[in-house]
């Protein structure tokens, strides 16, 4: 038992009623197709179909969650090859890199990353070693050997994993190019866009008029006013669902929604354009803006995600030199029952809408989402979410959420990943965790085994598609 | 194992050990009586005796836990029959209400409604059949022959469910006269009234003077000036005392408190007399009105209770069509240390005070509630409350309670219910989940099996009785 | 099985699986020596290497764990023996004393003092017994022999627990005598200080002026202004380096740090001196010294501990009578993502800083704490803290910061106990919680036994070894 490299067994619990229990309904749905509504793989990789560079490309250089572990322990991003800004030399011997991963692998153990890189290098990559310090090299070669080959391109990792549909997330004036390009290409894979448009709300930064000349340009509209603004939204919008868009996405660091009279939302759009918007301007515009990012959706169908408490960039010194996501945004706490109130309240008892809301905020799970969402019509619940997207994470969400929430409040998994490979990792962890939840349950004899089947197809697959319209 | 109706050793962990331990836990503790010390049954049902109309008023209309999921899952509440402010027509086929719910039961897999009715429909009401789709319509039709039945009267319900005393809870100004006809019956139910004075603290209501009307009415007293609001409340806290009552009922949004000079105290009520309160009197009345009520309890023995933390009516629009209860209360985060610092350090090293602070905010229990009745004499801990009254929820309690505050500054279960028929499903659960609480503990030996019987009784009987003096 | 006194399987799951793994993990760490790097004991007592005077005296006086519990059920301190004040009368007959305590023993099941307490009878004074009221008296007798004889002296103890080092906790003005007696003594036993300057920033206090006389007179600088105040801070700690210390401790409410000029510091530091700071510029200036505590370790090579968020002396009547440090210092929620900030950004990249960072908090360690020391080469995490260095509270613990910051981020156990007699009962909770984590993990086939063995060891005692450089 011990010492095995992926057990057929691993994350139920040891209770052998409970085990057997939760291996059934896990043979129920593992072999469901994988509904990838929310993520982060760039287009490109499947627009393109090359190889992966090489094992450094493929799992350190673009993983934050990996990096900022080896970071913590004092290995520099630098020997980590994580490119800099400026552009300035890092690391450029890739084996070199793998090697220092697997020197200190160790600091991964009882990590959700220990858990993903298993699979991916067992169930992925067929590699039957563990990593250590002494085979690194020879695993890279192996690893070498396979992304080089046909099998391990990525249209072909997609087809392999079972994936549905997957969504990237793309920033407002994108022109979606690559994923025309995949749509044009005969490959049946449905890639799909996400409309993100905070960079829009961000009145007081330095970048904001870049990026209101960037909408202009694409959407031909001239953004001179608040009205203006908004159809350029709307226009992007549309362009989206087009391309095949079937949701937003809204990340800001309270939840705060708040209408403001067309009037003043007109005068403090002018306020930004002149320059001189400040940051309470952008707070009450993004307020603003999430409500009408709601009326929006009510009337082309998108549905909106909401993915709050994130502090973005803590670390100055690594973002000064290395930039975003570079696994230095901390979670902050946040509130939902008084932030959420002007929302829910206008467009929340809406049947049309549909309100994802995701948190990093756990202690809001029981007292605040999962009573939210246990009565407005429009509103449910995203998957435990980044730190909290983990063996433990996940148990704690489905404790504290479904008692009050239930199941069908909820939306099944998805992955938020940038790593393309890790994605059937991620996926597996979670119908693992649903199937032993479920399982517990049937021992305490609160649902049946009938239950927990349907409840576990839901869960993996039904929810899912209900949600995003997929 | 995996499809009987009610397992006997439903809520019990798989584990044989700890089951076997749980169920004799359990079994010790069964059969004794039930204790109510908080709730909101209408006293009428004691009074009048009179059979439920049907199966939907009897389960569904009252039951906001129940349709607030149906809510939130895309039915309208007037297709549940929930009756609107204005009168305005809603279903009126209650079997179709009932069918409605029937098609829907499966949105509480995994809740405590879905526990509570699998107890009542089996236990209360006999029934051997699971609620489907299929067979609704015969379900009522058996359910609406048992309550039409001298043994489902209210009154040989509560014998049945062996319960000792219950309490309800009732405005500052109710004559009790409901409470009268039962005492003056001759039957032996043992009915009290709470006295819960909110409404008289909310000064920046517009209702506020009429129920200063309405106590000075019931009073006899003339309510011009604070002292005589003072007079006016005590006496009808004797009242309550003289009709049985044995406690006060506090509900607040943030439990601050904080002692006004009586000058200062006349002068803002003056100002509410005269109709110009504000939102901020009223907070600062509120925290000066609980230090009175702790004082007055001090003098006349009413324990007194604290349930802070809910933003009552969050969803306005059905507010505004369905009035208060339905399901829209959200909790929001509650601070005590600081909130309750006048308070405690004014009465809490007073033995003769006992005041039960209750929580919708978990995340309270292990670093402010427990500590806080870990040290002070007064202050007691009361139940997982509402949202938190479920299996898991009360494990989390007593996980995080019981190491800082033990298991004797607890008061043990209340069902904190308007649905008279699920009093004894709500303690079976929790005296269930008590049971397997200290089954876990004497399997890790860190109590005896002796302990945990007389822990089991005082968590069931004993400490109830004592924090409540009933 | 179910009335052992001491179990040799106690605190492991029932679960036979992890049950037995667990207890092979336990076997391989119980023996490894005790490091104390954080903790309460009086250097007296192992300079003086006096008896302990009696039961009473050993167990109850000293433990605010102990008597605030005995408190909070309505017995009162001077009936405990606990000192007041101003010298008025307590109880003085300690073994009635201690009567009362074996009365009210039964308020401690399922707390940690229990655990520990039970521990400390058998293993440290083999008594064989349970604690009842009946033999209350008996044990008594047996007890004061055993601590009048030579083998329960301090240092025979000190070596028999087998601990290798213990850090006291000291003021910074403190001469450190005791600790040069015991280094001088001979015996080789290793009791190191540390330094504690707490005081010294509460610029707004009236005693205030008092600790900077004694600085003054300690350090030989006169402190005249900010420079020499700070110049005076080096000079300690550079003594209390030279006695032995590795670290230093901050005890703090909000753990806000922040940068003052040196003009803005000086500036503070003179209105402290006239006796007109507030309590804006204590907030302030507390802010500023943990900037400037941080920089200095990075010089001197001081581990640095911060103790956030207990708001002290919260029953300002039992301070009033009693003084400090008697259970009544309650939690307060405290926030570290913002709070921390400025500290990070500039100190929290550099790996010749270690600052280790406790809390009472426990809602900040899956969202704040473990992503913070996932990132930040200089930040690791304390173990769980006071009211959390429980049996539940430690699980918890390990759950919640594991999956983020790995195993690796945090500094193993300390006691921080004042209780000498109960230091080895808490590591030997510690290391049977951690066995049984690891444990678990090994039968859910996240970790094998190999790993379980090796973080089992690291945990225990090479962590905590690093991270004070001991």
């Amino acid at each position: 038992m011990k010492d095995s490299l992926l057990h057929p067994d691993r994350f139920f619990d040891p209770d052998p009623q409970v085990r057997g229990c939760a291996r059934d309904v896990y043979r129920h749905i593992k072999d469901l197709p994988i509904v990838c509504p929310h993520g982060h793989v760039d287009p490109r990789l499947l627009a393109f179909n090359k190889p992966f560079p090489d094992p450094a490309e493929l799992f350190i250089i673009p993983d934050h969650y990996l990096f900022r572990m080896l970071y913590s322990q004092g290995t520099p991003l630098e020997e980590l090859g994580i490119p800099t800004s400026d552009g300035s030399v890092v690391e450029r011997d890739h084996r070199k890199i793998w090697q220092r991963f697997a020197d200190n692998f160790y600091l991964f153990k009882g990590t959700p990353t220990s858990m993903w890189l298993q699979y991916e290098f067992t169930e992925v990559f067929g590699i039957t070693e563990k990593l250590t310090r002494g085979n690194a090299s020879h695993l890279y070669d192996i690893l070498q050997e396979k992304i080089d080959s046909p099998e391990f391109l990525p249209r072909a990792l997609y087809e392999r994993f079972n994936i549905e549909v997957l969504s990237t997330t793309d920033g407002p004036s994108d022109t979606l190019e690559f994923h025309r390009e995949i749509r044009e290409s005969g490959w049946k894979g449905r890639v799909l866009p996400c409309f993100r448009p905070d960079v829009l709300f961000k009145v007081a930064s330095t970048q904001w008029q870049g990026t209101i000349d960037s909408l202009q340009q694409v959407s031909g509209i001239s953004v001179i006013d608040y009205k203006s603004f908004i159809a350029a939204i709307e226009n992007r919008r549309e362009f989206f669902k087009e391309m095949g868009a079937v949701s937003t996405d809204h990340g800001v660091e309270i939840p705060w929604t708040h209408e403001m009279t067309a009037t003043e939302a007109d005068s403090l759009f002018r306020r930004a354009l002149s320059g001189t918007a400040t940051a309470e301007d952008e707070a009450l515009f993004t307020a603003h803006m999430l409500m009408e990012m709601a009326r929006m959706s009510i009337d082309d169908g998108l549905t909106m995600q909401l993915h709050p408490g994130s502090y973005r960039n803590h670390n100055s010194a690594v973002f000064d030199r290395f930039g975003a996501d570079k696994g230095c945004d901390i979670p902050v706490r946040t509130e939902f029952t008084r932030n959420l109130h002007a929302l829910l309240n206008k467009y929340g008892n809406d049947s049309r809408l549909t309100l994802i809301v995701f948190t990093l905020d756990e202690n809001t799970y029981s007292g605040e989402l999962a009573p939210l969402a246990g009565v407005y019509p429009a509103m449910k619940l995203g998957p435990a979410w980044w730190f909290h997207d983990s063996l433990e994470g996940m148990i704690r969400y489905r404790e504290r959420v479904t008692e009050t929430a239930g199941f069908y409040n909820t939306v099944g998994f998805n992955d938020d990943t940038r790593a393309f490979a890790s994605i059937p990792a991620r996926h597996d962890l979670c119908r693992r965790v649903d199937a032993n939840f479920l399982a517990r349950q049937v021992c305490r004899h609160t649902i049946t085994m009938d239950d927990a089947m349907s409840i576990a197809r839901a869960l993996t697959y039904d929810l899912v598609k209900k949600a995003y319209n997929v």
